[in-house]
């Protein structure tokens, strides 16, 4: 597994819905990786991997392991970036990282690492070699392999 | 389609979570419809029909329409009754309705209509005979229609 | 209590989340609810009344009832259109009426009617006046008034 | 920080509701955090302190950081068991940790770490002496404490 030196965010707007806060007044804890969901849909649709497809086609990435700290409470109505890149990748793995952002407010990083699996067995297997070459040429990993 | 003039209630219980709280402190809206599926699921199942295995035959049940009427709010923590019933069945239809209640306060009360699909073709379909008699035995229909 | 002869719908831009789907492979109807709350909010902004600013005030728009038909499914990753108008206006209560669109295919209906109330009794109140004139306004309820 | 010994766990069984799964068939993976939620709920009133009289006497206990892991997936209409205990207490944090499991399979594991706050200033506070006391004497701290 190697760990890809590239920065390549993809920025997602969302606003702070009514129904994602709590009685504490701000967004529930869970929500977020609802958002972390909205930011990895969108850097897999700009590698050129519309995820729905990758459904479609046969296999699933299911989440593995997941984390996240929270550093700033978001409100009812606040308009935040999601901030994704893909982290590392494996031959079976796929790691994307996160932070949320209001303005210049660093809200919380997170991260959440997926297993390819066969759709119809929900065994894990090897990335299929299409996709894995995607997401490696957006992530700049060819790139950085050449130094 | 016939009304059912039975009053065979399932009960079930639901404590209110934090995650279903909104910022105004109560429960918010649209997490009423989670709780009256939960009530549906044991009316299904005190009714012999194990709502999974329904589906897993090839048929779903289909949300065509739905309301509901708010009476008192429900706040974090509290123990709520969902109370459930068949209300009308048709050929291709079934009507379940609810009433949630925190000891004798009636909270809201609501009713979801269903639609009998194929899976395969997500269409509309008639009730299979054997699960529209157990619906019906359950409810009483049988024995109302006697009269 | 007036219809308003207003056809003034605001359009909100909603991407169907993996997370708002359920088993059956289509958004879960009380998600529904959800998007209606989007347009509901920026309904409101478009005629001058900040939700979050009225509660602030210590006005809270508390639902009272609800309902939707279901025409077509909504699945993961569409690009969905959610119209919101104004439908009713009452001293105390205000209805708003949603259509959610897919290209030209209407996926379902809806209203949400709601009870202004105080912040601090949780009881039902007469709409303070700058707002029923700002929403009035929006509507098209003065013009129409005219003849 | 002193990392307790005991392992008291309090068991909170739910059952997986078809608005907690996704098109993949499965829960998803955010729905596990509300269980969570469920297990930190009872741990406390198993201790004692009944999180919603914490939050009116003025505290809250906001999520610092958290994570899990996706071991066995999580079906509709499952009975799981929530396993929940006191992981780690210091002066301002407390950390719960918990098992989710079918049966005798493993479902998957987390932790929350949370901060006592004040409600007023939503400032990270000092866990009141009467509180920490509760948790301690629940988690078996004290009388690990002696030897």
């Amino acid at each position: 597994m190697k760990s890809l030196p590239q920065d390549r965010f993809v920025d997602v707007p969302v606003r702070v819905r009514y129904a994602e806060t709590d009685r504490m007044g701000i967004a529930y804890h869970a929500n977020y990786f609802v958002w972390f969901e909205m930011g990895r849909t969108e850097v897999c649709r700009a590698a050129g991997v519309v995820y729905k497809e990758l459904e479609e086609s046969g296999y699933l990435l299911m989440v593995a392991d997941l984390g996240a700290r929270y550093l700033a409470p978001a409100l009812y109505d606040d308009e935040l970036l999601i901030r994704t890149r893909i982290g590392e990748m494996g031959s079976r793995t796929i790691r994307f990282e996160y932070e949320l952002r209001r303005g210049t407010t660093l809200v919380a990083t997170g991260f959440t690492r997926h297993l390819y699996c066969s759709n119809a067995t929900r065994r894990s297997v090897r990335a299929p070699e299409e996709i894995r070459k995607r997401f490696e040429l957006f992530a700049g990993f060819e790139a950085a392999a050449r130094f």
